[in-house]
């Protein structure tokens, strides 16, 4: 018999939870019975007091075991998912699955929409004409069994580790989010219960990132990755650098564009860096060591797998993308070297422009957002353009352009290089 | 505009609360715009921060402004009272409040019902037929006035520290009640508002109370003392011993009678002693330095107090008390002296017997408990009657006596006597 009170006064006097309390209490949590109060009070004291990896593990388990289990197995060929912790301009989805599709692998992806300042891949997809977040599980696994399609980003049904979102939401109004066992079981119980057999993920850390300091974002793969390795989940991390946002574009419709210059070949280094590096992380873990994922984008094939998995969701490839009715230019007030294009302002005037939500039932709109025209690095002069905000609300521009007033710096000085991949943990 | 978050995350980071931020979550609080879980992270982020000086005096002012302030000024006496962390067998008010009463002072009293192994004193003056623990406060006044009566003890009505009240059951369910700041607002937010103008406190310590160990409750009292102090209240603390029972009986009309044996001039040698030590304190604090509580004892004007403020309050104090309809006894199985008599187990036998409630809703038994024969330091011979316990349900005595089969320890040795009164805490 226990008792909720007893299993927070443990957890609270540093003690560690067993297994049976910790089962116990997030499937009495799912149920009801262990009250929101009480559930708040247990997450503080495991914000104060940690957990071990023996418990994180248990801790995800039980929440994958409040729904259901996705199994992908018996495809015939290998999944592989990748994950990030969210940045400003992270597109790198888009161009990546198909990519890894084209490459032999299958990606089974369940994505979430976006809340803040980062944007969701699924608010991006929906940006496309006709394109469609929901599938049932039977059809995920047939497009993922097509080789032409072999890809799949698809919202998380309700029976998704279902314990995690009620407790998602409760950490969110209860200032116990920050902590890296509740972040890293969070992530991990739905990417497990995905069904994926290997996964890598992209831990961001920067200005624009959730963790602003790489200590943080070793110790949070670290968690993550013994996460997946202890349930049988083939598991890798990188983590890199978000203190500018990645490529030219942030925005939903604005980053499928970009995306589509990917696929064609082209785009910005740093996204077709980091979605090459992805790639060959992912095709690693999934056991596939003889196609170099450059070709693949260089020879169309890529794109011919986007263009696949785009119409099996039920969008048009070929139709145009939505744009914003109204845009407005800030250019350089000097020339010099742009040494700092900040990605939490350039996110959150993206975000204010109406490319984001504040609320999860807010809509968003689909061509508002950012264009980036010269990033860290790059010469200018004065009067070049710098910055097109684009949008469906005018009255967003002022506060828009008051965000990004001082989200850049434009100096004589040679900029600082700092690399894109900072570390890459392993189990 | 605040946010229930930005306070959590303030205290939880380690940070010190501003007056506006914690006058607006308990006000928010009692208000129900900060919920239940918010208000439980929030708690569980004080139990590990802890609170200052400043902010606990300014958290416990919050939660007396939820309701009303009493005001007991104008009476023409000096108004003092006296709050018990809780002992076993702590039957000191019955006697302390008559007794200081016949001195001068006037005894304003709002009490609670027991909950768990210590005994509420409005339990055992409801043992006395007639009494009423419910009094408007218009009503209060008039006896408080009264010379003849001068002291009444009544239950706390739902305006007195609304806020303390739905935040203690709060903490009751969330594993937060082990906090000093915590426990110092919920006890002087209450004291406070009852409008005493001077406090004496009882801070037990020991096997049978809520603090075990001296240095916690060292803590608590100089907490509570620096709170009353800081309000306006002239405060001091008595440290004192809670390994045994106080007296020879743990029970509701059990300890009624051994109140009257005191009133009447006898009674055991620790309850004479420990009310005349508070009652001392009182007067000192009520600055009445001319009368010697002893004389009162002594003479019967203590007693006649009583009878006014039990007449006072509709009860009769020449009826007959309730007696349990059953008794069992123990005897001790050795001789020797009796060197440990466990409080908790004590306490805890006696709720088993139907003295205490373990709901707040459940009724208690007004006739059972645990009459004590011997004390440690006495000397006992095999065979003599050690405990009888009394009940009007017999089947609780096999569970009793399992608690009490290890309860005490019979031994060659001399017992080693502790001093009662173990500390004295002043601001």
């Amino acid at each position: 018999m226990h008792s909720a009170v007893d299993v927070i006064r443990a957890k609270r006097d540093g003690g560690q939870l067993s297994d049976a309390q910790i089962d116990w209490v997030v499937d009495a949590f799912t149920r009801g019975e262990v009250a929101d109060e009480q559930m708040a009070a247990l997450a503080m004291a495991i914000v104060w007091r940690g957990m071990t990896r023996h418990e994180t593990a248990r801790w995800t388990r039980a929440m994958i075991d409040s729904g259901q289990r996705l199994d992908f197995s018996g495809l015939g060929r290998p999944t592989v998912d990748k994950h990030s912790t969210g940045g400003v301009g992270d597109k790198i989805t888009l161009p990546l699955s198909p990519l890894v599709a084209a490459c032999g692998a299958a990606v089974p992806q369940l994505s979430g929409r976006g809340l803040g300042h980062t944007g969701g891949t699924l608010d991006k997809l929906e940006a496309i004409p006709g394109w469609q977040a929901d599938l049932p599980v039977a059809r995920m696994r047939e497009l993922l069994a097509d080789p032409k399609i072999g890809a799949v980003v698809c919202a998380a049904g309700a029976d998704l580790a279902p314990a995690d979102k009620r407790l998602y939401a409760l950490r969110d109004v209860t200032g116990t989010v920050e902590s890296i066992p509740l972040i890293a079981s969070s992530i991990m119980s739905k990417k497990i219960a995905e069904g994926t057999g290997a996964l890598v993920l992209d831990v961001k850390v920067g200005r624009g990132a959730f963790l602003k300091e790489l200590a943080q974002a070793r110790e949070l793969a670290t968690a993550m990755v013994e996460l997946g390795t202890d349930a049988g989940v083939r598991t890798v991390a990188l983590l890199t650098a978000m203190d500018t946002p990645l490529g030219h574009t942030a925005g939903n419709a604005l980053e499928v564009c970009e995306s589509l210059d990917v696929l064609a070949g082209g785009g910005p280094a740093d996204v077709v860096d980091l979605t090459l590096a992805l790639a060959r992380e992912m095709l690693a873990q999934a056991g596939i060591d003889d196609i170099d994922p450059a070709d693949a984008l260089a020879d169309g094939r890529a794109m011919d797998q986007w263009r696949a998995m785009v119409r099996a969701q039920g969008g048009d490839p070929d139709a145009p993308l939505p744009q914003a009715r109204h845009t407005e230019t800030l250019r350089a007030p000097v020339g010099g070297t742009l040494t700092r294009l900040d990605a939490l302002d350039v996110g959150l005037a993206a975000w204010r422009l109406g490319a984001g939500r504040a609320r999860q039932s807010d809509p968003v709109q689909a061509g508002a957002g950012i264009e980036m025209h010269a990033k860290p690095g790059d010469s200018i002069s004065a009067g070049q353009p710098l910055l097109t905000l684009h949008t469906d609300t005018p009255d967003a521009f002022a506060p828009a352009l008051e965000l990004l007033a001082d989200a850049f710096t434009i100096a004589d000085a040679d900029p600082e290089h700092l690399p894109l991949i900072l570390d890459r943990i392993t189990a």
